[in-house]
C-alpha cells in the first residue's frame, strides 16, 4: 500500500463535506477522505469552510451554495476546482468528485487525477468525458458506466457502519427516503402504501417543487401519507426503527443507491425497482427485492417476513462499508500511481 | 511594436465570432484579432467553430450555444476555454474576453493572460476578480472599474467603419436599438416618442420576454411604435438612413455601448441617459445628448437640428475606430510582454 503518499481529495461544493443533511456526493467523498486518514494517508480535502476532516481541510468557499444562497454557483466552483489545480504539484495524486468540470484542469498539471463519476447527468456532457476519456476513471456500479472512458475499477460507494446500528426489529411503517423528484418514484411509493394499506413515510429534499405540489401534497394525510421534510443521519435512524420496508422505486436507472447499503445496514429490507445498480446492490430475495412496478412491489411485501435481517447487515458489512471502499481505492491509486510512474520511466 | 508575437484572442462561444447580429463581446473580439492580422500580428482567435477570420481560428465547439440549443453552456464554455489554456506555450499572450471564467485558468499556465473586462455581471462574480486581482486587465470605459484589479488600460472598444458609412441625411424616426431588457429602457423611448410625437423603430433580440409582453408589446401598432426584430449590419444601416436620433435611455449604467458609436459613425446623433460610460462615448451637445430623464429626452430632440453631422462621424474615427483601438491594445500588450520580461529576468 502506497500510505504515506499525499492525496487530494475534491468534493464538491453544494454542501458540507459531510453534508449536514442531503449530499451524496458530498457523503462519499468524506467517508474516502476519512477512511484513507484512518490508515495512514496524508489526506487534503477541499471542500467548503465548513467542513469536518481528521485529514488537512483546504477551502475557498466558505458554505455550500446550497445551503447559503448568496453564494454564485458557478463563481464558488470556478474559485474551487481551480485552487485545487493551483496546489497541484503538493500531491501524488487528485482524487476527484467534480464531474466533468475538473477534467478540464487536468491537463494543466502533471498530477495525476482519478475521477469518480458519480453520474451522467445528461447526454450532453458526454464531449467533455470523451475529450478526457484517456484519464482515470472509477464507475460507481457496473451498470453506470459509458464506453470508451478508461475506466481502473468500479468501486461501490461504502457508508459508515458506525452510524446506522443494526436493529434486531422493525415497524409496519414504509419509508421513502430520497429527493422528491419524478426520477425517484415518490408516486409509486405512493401507490404502493394504498394498495398495501400501510403508512408510508416521506423524507428528503424537494428537488422538484410542481411534481411535490402536484403528484405527492394531494395524497399527505398525516396519518397514512406523510411527509417529514429533510432528515439527517439520526432522522434517518428513526425512520429504519419504525420500518417494514424501505420501497426505492426509481423510475430512471440507478447509479448506485447509498440509501439501499444505508437501509440495509440497519436491518431494513428494501423494495427496489430493477433499474441500474440496484440489482448490484440488493440480492434479490436475500437483502430484499427487485421489481418491476408497483403491484411487483406490493407482493413482495410480503415475503419480507421470510428473510433474515441480520444478514442484509452482513452483506453491507463485506461490500459496502468504508472499509471495503476505502482499501478498493487504496488499490486503485496503487494502480494509478503505477502507471504515471512508468509513464515517467 | 511586438508584431510577429504570437497572440490568442479567446473570443465567448455564446454566438459566432463576428456575430451575425447580438453579440458585443464577440464583436470586439472580432475587430481585436482583425486588426491585429492586417498589422501583422500571428494571431489565433479561439471561438466557435462557424467563426470567420483571416488570423487562425481554433476551435473545439462548433456553434454557438445561443444559436444551437442542443449544445449545453457550461459544457462549451469548459471545453472552449480549457483549449486555449491547454495551448499556452504556443503563444506569448493570452488576451481574454471570457469573464472571470477564464481567470481561473491563468496561474496554471506561464503565458500571460490579459483580460478584457466587458461588464461585471453580478457582485458575485467579484471574489474571483478580487482573488486573481494582480493579473493584467483592461476596462473599457473608465466608468467600468473595480476597485483593487491592476488594471493596465482603459480601451475604448472600436468599429469597423467600413461596415457604417456615413450618412449625409438622416430621417424622421426615432430608434431604438439594443437587447429587449428593462436596463436598455424600451420602455423609456416609447415614452419618448409617443411625447415627441415621432415613430420609433425598434430593433432588437427579446432578452426579458416578460418585459417584451408587458412593458413593449402593447404598445406596438405598426405605425406609431414599430418592433422588427433583430437586425444584422444591414439592418442597422437600414434603420440609421430612417433615424432622426438613436435613443439609448438605458436604466443602468452603461459599461460601453458600441451601438452609440455605431450611430453615431452613420451620422446619426444619439440621445443616452447619463449613465456609466456614456459620458465617455457622447460629446454632449456636440456628437449627441445626455438626458436624466424621458421629458429632457423629448426636449433635446429639438436641439438636433443645430449640430453638424459629420462632427460624429470624426470623433467616431478619431476615437472609437477598429484601428484607435487595435493600436491602443498593441501598446497594452508591449507593456504586458515588458512587465512579463522583468518578472523572468
Amino acid at each position: 500500500m502506497e500510505t504515506g503518499k499525499r492525496v487530494a481529495i475534491l468534493s464538491p461544493v453544494a454542501w458540507r463535506t459531510p453534508p449536514r443533511q442531503y449530499g451524496a456526493w458530498e457523503t462519499v467523498a468524506s467517508n474516502i477522505a476519512e477512511g484513507l486518514v484512518a490508515r495512514g494517508w496524508d489526506v487534503t480535502l477541499f471542500a467548503t469552510g465548513d467542513s469536518v476532516t481528521c485529514g488537512r481541510l483546504h477551502a475557498v468557499v466558505e458554505r455550500g451554495y446550497e445551503e447559503d444562497r448568496s453564494i454564485d454557483p458557478k463563481v464558488a466552483e470556478y474559485l474551487h476546482i481551480s485552487e485545487v489545480f493551483e496546489h497541484a504539484a503538493e500531491f501524488d495524486l487528485i482524487h476527484s468528485h467534480y464531474d466533468f468540470m475538473a477534467l478540464a484542469y487536468s491537463r494543466l498539471v502533471n498530477t495525476p487525477v482519478l475521477t469518480t463519476i458519480h453520474g451522467f447527468s445528461s447526454p450532453r456532457i458526454m464531449p467533455v468525458y470523451r475529450k478526457y476519456g484517456q484519464g482515470y476513471f472509477v464507475s460507481i456500479s457496473n451498470s453506470d458506466r459509458a464506453p470508451g472512458l478508461n475506466y481502473v475499477a468500479t468501486v461501490y460507494n461504502g457508508i459508515d457502519l458506525s452510524l446506522y446500528p443494526f436493529q434486531e426489529t422493525g415497524g409496519d411503517d414504509l419509508v421513502f427516503l430520497g429527493r422528491i423528484h419524478p426520477d425517484k418514484g415518490v408516486h409509486l411509493a405512493i401507490e404502493v402504501a394504498r394498495l398495501s394499506g400501510r403508512r408510508l413515510l416521506i423524507a428528503g429534499i424537494i428537488q422538484d417543487q410542481r411534481y411535490f405540489e402536484e403528484q405527492v401534497k394531494p395524497h399527505l394525510d398525516d396519518l397514512t401519507i406523510r411527509y417529514v421534510g429533510p432528515v439527517d443521519v439520526a432522522g434517518k435512524n428513526g425512520l429504519f426503527a419504525h420500518a417494514f420496508a424501505l420501497l426505492h422505486l426509481n423510475t430512471i436507472p440507478e447509479r448506485f443507491g447509498l440509501v439501499l447499503a444505508e437501509a440495509n445496514a440497519a436491518g431494513v429490507p428494501v423494495v427496489a425497482m430493477d433499474l441500474g445498480s440496484c440489482r448490484e446492490i440488493i440480492e434479490d430475495g436475500v437483502t430484499g427485492f427487485l421489481v418491476d412496478n408497483a403491484s411487483e412491489a406490493v407482493r413482495s411485501l410480503g415475503r419480507v417476513s421470510q428473510i433474515d435481517r441480520s444478514a442484509w447487515r452482513r452483506r453491507v458489512e463485506q461490500c459496502f462499508s468504508m472499509q471495503t471502499m476505502v482499501q478498493q481505492y487504496e488499490r486503485v491509486y496503487a494502480t494509478v500511481l503505477e502507471l504515471e510512474a512508468k509513464k515517467m520511466s
